[in-house]
């Protein structure tokens, strides 16, 4: 059985000026988790669209695209708890920069595309363990500890794919690049509070 | 509430042809009923992309893209019993057809997609219970019409988001249009064995 605990992707931890900026926009950091879900439900599907025939893959990222909707329906009920509407939001420029970076050419972008998804649900993990810990209204912080283990269960699973499709040396190269990179998008905190900003 | 009993979308019923065709390849239309679920659950995540804002919409088709997985994972399920392997299927013209048919311009884009799927849907209940009559394989049979009724939910409730967001004249007018392009995409049978053949 893999042991999250052995894992820590992420390169650098987050900086205490996102935490004061999310905390300061609780709300917005709400609606921006709403769009969160939704896209990574988005992008699990997708997997499933592009490898048809990888069985494994397929029957875990079955279960993480059904598990990310239902993230979505839960923050989309706490949104309509607090009277704050569905809106578009314009993100940040992480999601871009990390998608950017994935290889066009096969089997790289299947690495490309695992890893990537690994570091944003692990990064997602770490944000909302922020949050559960320093949320002043003590409901939603109950709320975000709940949704941290399925976080930590879902990069678990993306980069156990990657080690099950490749390599580990290989694995373990291009994450610790794409784990720089990540690190490095979020060094200068985006003006506009988000879940990856 | 929505009667179901009320509305019957579909302007022709399905030929015994097609259903002749499905029984002498059921390990095929399973595989392709695999696809099927996918991009059900697919479609209904797009539209969660395109209209982020539209509150009822947002909702009832998070639960259909839930439901929809839920069968793609059954349906796999299906496979891995009879020893089919997960493969890429070249798809019938249907869908590309009546996706040509969706206008591009909004509102009209939503009238149209919300119809397509709709009708897409209507006319996979009608068939997945030609399936759950006729199928010899009571197991099989019993499956299909478990799905059924799922089935004529989602149809209804396409249906329904249409008539919430337009008119009821201007939906039963395009309606009129696309179930008569749905019929006549499946007048002469595809050589190949599909849902939609």
């Amino acid at each position: 059985m893999f042991s999250f605990t052995k894992i820590n992707l992420l390169c650098q931890p987050t900086q205490s000026a996102w935490l004061e900026q999310a905390l300061d926009n609780l709300d917005l950091i709400l609606l921006d988790h709403s769009h969160c879900e939704r896209k990574a439900a988005g992008v699990a599907v997708n997997f499933l669209f592009r490898y048809p025939a990888h069985e494994d893959l397929v029957y875990q990222l079955t279960a993480i695209a059904q598990e990310e909707l239902e993230h979505f329906e839960q923050v989309n009920q706490w949104l309509k708890r607090k009277n704050i509407p569905l809106a578009p939001l314009k993100p940040s420029p992480y999601g871009a920069t990390l998608k950017q970076a994935i290889k066009k050419q096969e089997p790289h972008r299947l690495l490309d595309s695992l890893l990537v998804s690994a570091l944003i649900e692990a990064r997602s993990h770490e944000r909302l363990g922020l949050l559960a810990q320093h949320c002043p209204d003590l409901e939603l912080a109950k709320f975000y500890r709940g949704l941290m283990a399925s976080e930590a269960r879902h990069y678990g699973i993306y980069w156990v794919l990657a080690t099950q499709y490749f390599d580990r040396t290989i694995v373990d190269l291009r994450l610790s690049e794409l784990a720089q990179l990540e690190s490095d998008t979020l060094s200068n905190l985006h003006p506009e509070p988000r879940i990856h900003s």
